[in-house]
């Protein structure tokens, strides 16, 4: 069966996004710095450059895998004129959201469908839709954390940047308080970043 | 010049230390679990057992760097009845306090000082201390993030056991808020723990 997937790029202290708007481009670039000059992250937006470093290499791997992506609704109005005609999701995206809409569809294999029944709904449409690959749960941070605290991921994808940052809204804020254990399953040190994919063992 | 260094098991969440008496023992055992059976850490407690790994020979090297230790008072008095008469450090161990109190001489190459003029004096002694070799600000989490936050360490070695804690007192807590540029130096990926030792970069 497809899994649920979470793959997200933090600071080393564990920070994923800026807190304010001020801060929010300055900690994006740090911890996502990574990942802007490899060949299959400019591929998947339509580019033609980068490079083809082990590191791209991996975020190709990972990209290939997922079927279908859940988005959460703050992030869809957000980025979602940055996407444009031929979004770089290239799969179905489900939009968890209070507001109901109109399944939209764009070039490329993106198409949004907006849920509003919640995200273990909403990953049952992923699943279904996903043709066998697997579900990201692509952000924003309280998408991922709402998943996490409700036991609805198989796998943590981390992606790790050589900065510490200070303040700022942490991956692994709100996901409960028992312990949960992981097993890595993946790891590499690149260039840019520490990776390493775990899986999240089911009590 | 000897370096001062950080070295500290953290979940995957960032948690180093439970935030309650009943967590302690509970997060103790979930980050420091990796360390426990390496036959260099047995060693280093007088005994004479546990397992030569790649983790145990990372270990042995991380602390033959190592020719001097500051520790805080509240690790300093909750811990020294269990380090006993021969105590794990086998070398200078300066306690940062407010009560000043004779030096003590222990086994092993261990003996104590109390250092009442703040974290960077203590530093100083402590380098003075350590024959050329680093000086490791071991414990407890408010000691080293009083020196992270005073641009005052010069390595971090990161030792991440895989399991979400959810709660407690993290590492990179209270360390500032401006981005510290760092550079991975070692990495390996262990049994029990993911370890990555990153430099500082000053500005």
């Amino acid at each position: 069966m497809s899994k649920v997937i979470v793959a997200l790029s933090t600071s080393v202290d564990g920070i994923a996004s800026g807190s304010s708007e001020q801060d929010f481009m300055a900690v994006h670039e740090a911890v996502l710095g990574w990942v802007f000059n490899l060949r299959s992250w400019q591929a998947a937006q339509g580019m033609d450059g980068g490079e083809d470093t082990a590191e791209s290499r991996l975020w190709a791997q990972e990209f290939e895998r997922i079927g279908a992506q859940l988005i959460g609704r703050r992030m869809f109005d957000f980025s979602e004129p940055y996407w444009g005609d031929n979004p770089p999701f290239h799969a179905p995206v489900f939009v968890v959201t209070h507001r109901p809409g109109p399944r939209v569809e764009k070039d490329g294999g993106t198409s949004y469908s907006f849920v509003t029944d919640g995200v273990a709904a909403a990953i049952e449409q992923a699943r279904a839709a996903a043709g066998g690959k697997d579900v990201l749960i692509a952000g924003g941070l309280s998408l991922v954390q709402q998943a996490l605290a409700a036991g609805l991921v198989d796998e943590i994808s981390m992606h790790v940047a050589p900065v510490l940052i200070g303040s700022g809204a942490r991956l692994f804020d709100n996901i409960g308080e028992t312990q949960v254990r992981l097993t890595p399953i993946n790891a590499l040190h690149g260039d840019g970043a520490t990776h390493t994919r775990y899986r999240v063992e089911r009590r």
